[in-house]
């Protein structure tokens, strides 16, 4: 059931993605949060458990790449999914306005220097591929720069794939009216008003153009060394226990092992 | 209770510290790992409702600090009681041997940069502290440099501690013996051993100029803006809690508050 699940909600390379095609309600086989609890409990255990086994092993990397319109819960997804990992070998990196120096830089600059090393899970929240999406529906350069990142992200990404890095990348998807009523919710409680931003209904107005930015990202750079999956995440329990499960069946097809020692243990005395 | 076994573990500015008189096998109040258990669970989730309230607010930052002979556990403690945070906003630095490029620069400027941003919680496993520990075990510089960094390191911490940056450090603290027992039990388990390294014997033969060391580090560098603390841990489950309680104590003691905001919320309408 799992592994067919996973397969449901990975983008095929070259899929023709329409967005109105993915129900953001999807639960799969699930009715409701009690039934999914312990199985979510259950996987955060096991990335516990594969990223040490990674970290002891230092060879490979992961790289999550985390991508939403506002309120669909990226930063959720981290504190219930990555709460569980160990912060030694786990490192979220926010992209946020590139700062005047990272704007000296070429766009991927930044990016690459925030690739997790061998042995550790790198988070970003956000990423390279607002150069497509912000960028695009702000036009802040022109259609000839950025149409032409589609095929250089997929370059980068084929490169990091090559030496060690593990991609995969989430786009948590929840439907217009979910995100009213969340940005609702935020304003209602006063323990969850500091996470409003009047930006966020500037960005809301662009929601159409931001969806066919999304089907172009997905369209375009879903490949075999990193897939993209869309979440269905109108139900906050079935994002996190469809993004755990995606994790935990990415590190176990690396068929990782304890690292082997050097000397012989029984010649080794300590005194 | 936990109050005072807080103050009974923090150095006192200008103490002279003998380690012979701070015993590793210290337990406080408690009996055995089942005492406190639930008391260490209880703070691990304070410290994850703490930090969130830190991120929350941007104003704050924590620093630990994080030093101890092999074996002490250091990775343990991070995996067991900072395992409980949030991976976004939470960071952990380990400082080993400087890079070439990190050799061209005095030594706090590698240590400058890894500083915790507003909002978030660094910890340094190892630290400048070394640059005053193995650096003159090894005689790497001469006594005439390091000497002087007792007093430019509170200076820099002190210079932190008033920009908004909370410090507190932890010197994990075990007997020689227990070394050897975690050393062969390294040696004997087969998952373990990758763990083992050869050069841990050789800096073991240096036990006692470690501990002289320690001691002058504890005795200068335990000041009211960056206090020590020196964590009997022999028992990993007391070394667990009573860092836990002191992190939780710490946190407290910045009364953080929620942010306001800026606009009115019922003049704001999501369409």
């Amino acid at each position: 059931m799992a592994e067919s699940l996973t397969t449901r909600l990975r983008i095929r390379p070259r899929q023709r993605v329409k967005l109105a095609r993915h129900d953001p309600d999807f639960t799969g086989a699930f009715q409701g949060k009690a039934e999914v609890k312990s199985a979510t409990k259950k996987n955060v255990e096991r990335l516990f458990d594969l990223q040490y086994k990674m970290y002891a092993e230092n060879k490979h990397s992961l790289l999550v790449v985390l991508q939403a319109m506002d309120t669909a819960g990226k930063d959720g997804l981290i504190r219930h999914v990555m709460t569980g990992m160990n912060p030694q070998g786990c490192r979220v990196v926010p992209f946020k306005k590139p700062s005047e120096k990272e704007f000296d830089h070429e766009y991927l600059w930044r990016i690459h220097q925030a690739v997790p090393p061998k042995g550790e899970v790198g988070i970003f929240n956000r990423s390279h591929y607002e150069d497509v999406l912000v960028v695009r529906v702000h036009d802040l350069v022109p259609k000839s720069v950025w149409s032409k990142r589609f095929e250089q992200i997929n370059r980068f990404e084929h490169y990091l794939a090559e030496n060690g890095v593990t991609i995969v990348k989430f786009f948590l998807h929840i439907s217009k009216d979910e995100q009213k009523k969340r940005l609702e919710a935020r304003l209602k409680d006063p323990l969850k008003r500091w996470k409003f931003s009047v930006g966020d209904l500037a960005e809301r107005k662009h929601w159409n153009e931001y969806m066919l930015a999304y089907e172009e990202v997905l369209s375009k750079c879903s490949t075999p060394w990193a897939p993209w999956y869309v979440i269905p995440a109108n139900a906050k329990w079935f994002r996190n226990y469809a993004v755990s499960q995606i994790l935990v069946e990415t590190l176990n097809r690396l068929r990782m092992s304890w690292p082997k020692v050097t000397f012989d243990p029984k010649k080794i005395k300590v005194v």
